[in-house]
């Protein structure tokens, strides 16, 4: 039984980690923060808690989260980098659902979020925790990046084709559609439900965040620069990301089964028999990301479907994943929900 | 741990109860019929399940049904008549998921559905599952007809002012809404996303299946016959309930405290604070039923709002509640998830 | 050809009133104002515009409003009672789409609206413009008070049974469900996509701002105070209000016939066969009112189900049409849009 | 004025056609077919229709459509080639809607489609009815092939492209997502509203029926054999397509006025300006493309966004269009409608 800590807990990556770690046997919630909040029941804010969590949000200043073992950060950008060097001097480990420790390269994370760094000696340390990528890094961890919800479902479905070299690096391509809890739970015009509703759209094409963080993952798998365009679209669905991606083979091999072979030990990768086509419905609310591979029409031109729900495996699932491999507890523990469908 | 079955898996009801069961940790899963379906695993038409359950479907002939402690009919309504008595004299305990063993007036279930019953006498037998209402006698029974969604959330809204008789029995009005997944998996037009989505309507004014199950109910705790206007809505989600329920008050009292007393102990009952407001998606995925009681403008008409997912409350989750029941298990067991929410 | 100017062009009554008023063959399009938006065009806001509406948001101050023979109020309520006064004084005639002039009784205005009124001399002069209840008035104002999109759905289905007296006047119900644009193009939280998705809740039941105006509507039609109960709902659907409403029958008559009759002469009033249930998509981007009339199971209580497009009939279609009045146009003229369906 | 008929009037396009025909000055609707509702009124079956389509579904044996001036077939594929040839002997036009006539290469429309074609030489005579490419053909046509809305979308979106030679025509790739209304009007588990909304997915990806006819498109324009890669995905919305189109680069231009010039003179064609990110519902309800062209981050990538409404643009509008053309009338005749958003 560990204790556990959130700041920043009124977006929804905060109640998607209450939600699960609310069924945790090997959690306790010690603390949960909120400036705007602190006081009034996390459970009043989102009902679907009631009875599930006592908490009350707490002051990020008084809160007792250097008596916790782990504190998530589901903060805006910007956060983690300012306070988690004095928990982990504490010897609080920190797991950061933000970008701040995402990028190895300060100058190009400066670049793409628009603020000095605060903390550029953690961004070293930290692991990047994709854990089908860095699972042993991650057990040693004190400090983990929580990758991005396009990076993980991208990264997932590109991993087999890098690893074994058989497409082209030069023109690999990402068409992502997002759920609109992606956005997050922010007072924003374009993400109302009479704007975003019976409605489609592409957003962010001259450059959106996740690029230069799915970059740095493919390129180092790869051992050298790739070149990639990514797409990002809004879809009219609450929960999940689907990534439509295209690579040129360069070599012949047996595509399904390199990826039956590379994720056959995972427990949340799940590839799907030939000809399917997932739905983000099949992995919502569950830690799963289920992809298929195609060739159509016999050409040289891949395409990998990889679906997730991006509020977990996406964000707070995978954090917990990460914690999991972190403090030595079965990696699935009190992530063994099954989807919900319909 | 108990042998169960499940006749007629390829709807709504047969998914969710998988879903459920799945979790559960006193159950097998043991055989799941569809004639249709024979042969062909379950996680093929439900890609939610890959990896969580490994059966295919039965022919409903050769399933091992009676070997089984249990058996749930997820089937359109005159099936479970037809084969419950076969499994009852093998000593099987059966819950009806549809309509067969809802209505005691033998007649009035036969002018409402259309068709003659083939087991009038097991109607006489059978226990209507409302835990709230009757828990006892579902612990013994048998054979449990299973409430449909309206009627749940309907009932439980109306429950505690028509035990204490403070309000007029002869206007009772339920303006009920529900999700599309409550008219099933069924190939037509009407509820067709293009057809359902973005819009609102009403249907069934002159007369809903589910009407007489109400009045049925409520007249048996009244003692009396009342007078009640059930006017069912098709809202665009995909799960849920929200019955808004309409009285004239007759006798004073603490209508918030009355609610509180009557549910205090009920594990899936939510009482809300005054003024509150229950959304559908607080409950959807999970087994609560959550109120709210409302006195507008102090005048002598009550507002009682109540919420349930039809799938769950309004079907599977209920039927494992009474299986619980019948089982002598924690009530709770296996629905303790979470909410979905958003 | 009249000059028509919009104040407060940038929420949904301000860009729908600009959709009809594009296609109104007497229309030119003078000034649209928006403070913040004041020098952009308005087709860089809402692209659906753009080849069709080449005007730029002016800035309230300098808008060649008086120039108008005509300006609609597409303000947040108190804007209109401020401004209204001297445009009429410059012989511009006013139809106000918020609630400025809609109240009669000052008092109760002010306590529902939570502000001192500022024109009370001006709310006794407007007209307020229900078309089917004060056409000739209509024809003759210099201001109308448009009304709230519920009051109209609630008091056309309402009518006939108040004018003729057949149903008890103590406990009318109505219970309305309306769309998420009725809320307005606000950056707020409850109205996010991710909110308001798949998710039903009744909002405002202990009291919402339509109840006077409605109750005022009413009981001046009666010649007498009505008891109304008024339960509003937000459904996840973009545009839309059904409003259902129950009425106890106190003399017998050809209740079908009562609504054939009333709406026979009227444009946009469509009184649908026996046993029907309209949809709201089937008015959706129209100007038409589509009511059906029940009386479920013989009892004694009626039930009337009236569906409209709250940002039409229930805000610019209705406003467009008052103009038609006032300026001697055909009541119908850029208002014959078939209802987009699916 | 002239005399229009419909064969097969219950789909989508069917209803579309006639809520469009309903509004056009010169059309009057003498006949509309369908074997199963013969008799029943139109308005009927779809209540947006009330009061502006008095016409009645009439047998396809006995329906008037020789007296027609043009007959569109709304029917399924295999229909209008059936029929298709005593109409044009009696001196009717006939515009089809589905895909008999589009496909050049008989052999290979037979694969695709499954049947033996009945008219081949009709097809050698159709016009595909793509305004912006064979304008001037469809003039003079007595039979039109009504383009498939993914093709519209697509080959509006990469026709510039290819007709200046400027990208690689080796791996063209189209990923392109529908609204439901796409899949027809059809009673199929797959497109219920509990099946398809709150999810995405793609389908079809080995090959779907579009592929073919984009790829005869493009390879008409480019004179040489085209290699494109096509993946049509299922997105919660009614109506739109929304096409991301990839090309890479081969010789530098200004491609963003390369777009402008191509289509300067297209009524229906909209290039918004640079960084743009159109929407499907900007072209709700209208006859509108509208197309952005993005070069992220300066590489020799190009990705071009095309929206349509498929029922417009991409079926009944572009049909009318189509006949507008064919019979003199102005080309916007009737479809001058200002998209419907929110």
């Amino acid at each position: 039984m560990i204790k556990v800590g959130i700041v920043g807990g009124t977006g929804y990556t905060g109640v998607e980690l209450l939600r699960l770690l609310a069924q945790h046997p090997e959690v306790e919630l010690a603390a949960i923060t909120s400036r705007a909040e602190a006081g009034s029941a996390v459970a009043e804010m989102f009902p679907s808690l009631r009875g599930r969590v006592a908490l009350k949000f707490s002051d990020p200043v008084s809160a007792p989260l250097k008596d916790c073992e782990v504190v998530f950060f589901a903060t805006p950008n910007g956060v983690a980098m300012q306070q988690a060097r004095d928990l982990l001097k504490a010897g609080v480990r920190v797991i950061d659902l933000a970008a701040d420790f995402r990028i190895k390269d300060i100058a190009l994370w400066e670049k793409w979020y628009g603020m000095a760094h605060a903390s550029p000696e953690l961004v070293f340390e930290a692991v990047y925790g994709l854990p089908e990528l860095n699972r042993q890094q991650i057990k040693g961890a004190r400090l983990v990046a929580n990758p991005g919800c396009y990076p993980t479902a991208v990264q997932l479905g590109f991993l087999p084709l890098i690893e074994s070299g058989c497409v082209s690096f030069d023109h690999l391509i990402a068409d992502a559609k997002s759920g609109v809890s992606g956005a997050g739970r922010k007072a924003e015009t374009h993400i109302l439900f009479a704007e975003a509703s019976d409605n489609f759209k592409a957003y962010g094409v001259a450059g959106h965040r996740h690029l230069p963080e799915i970059r740095q993952g493919l390129s180092f798998i790869a051992g050298a620069p790739v070149g990639l365009t990514f797409v990002p679209h809004l879809t009219p669905i609450i929960r999940g990301i689907h990534a439509t991606l295209y690579a040129q083979i360069t070599s012949e091999m047996d595509f399904q089964s390199l990826y039956e072979k590379r994720f056959a030990d995972e427990p949340f990768v799940d590839i799907l028999p030939p000809k399917s086509h997932p739905e983000t419905r099949s992995v919502r609310a569950s830690n799963a990301c289920r992809i298929a591979v195609h060739r159509p029409q016999g050409e040289n031109v891949l395409v990998v479907l990889s679906v997730i729900d991006n509020l977990v495996k996406g964000a707070a699932g995978q954090a917990i994943q990460n914690m999991n491999l972190m403090f030595g507890f079965d990696e699935c523990l009190g992530l063994s929900q099954v989807p919900v469908l319909p």
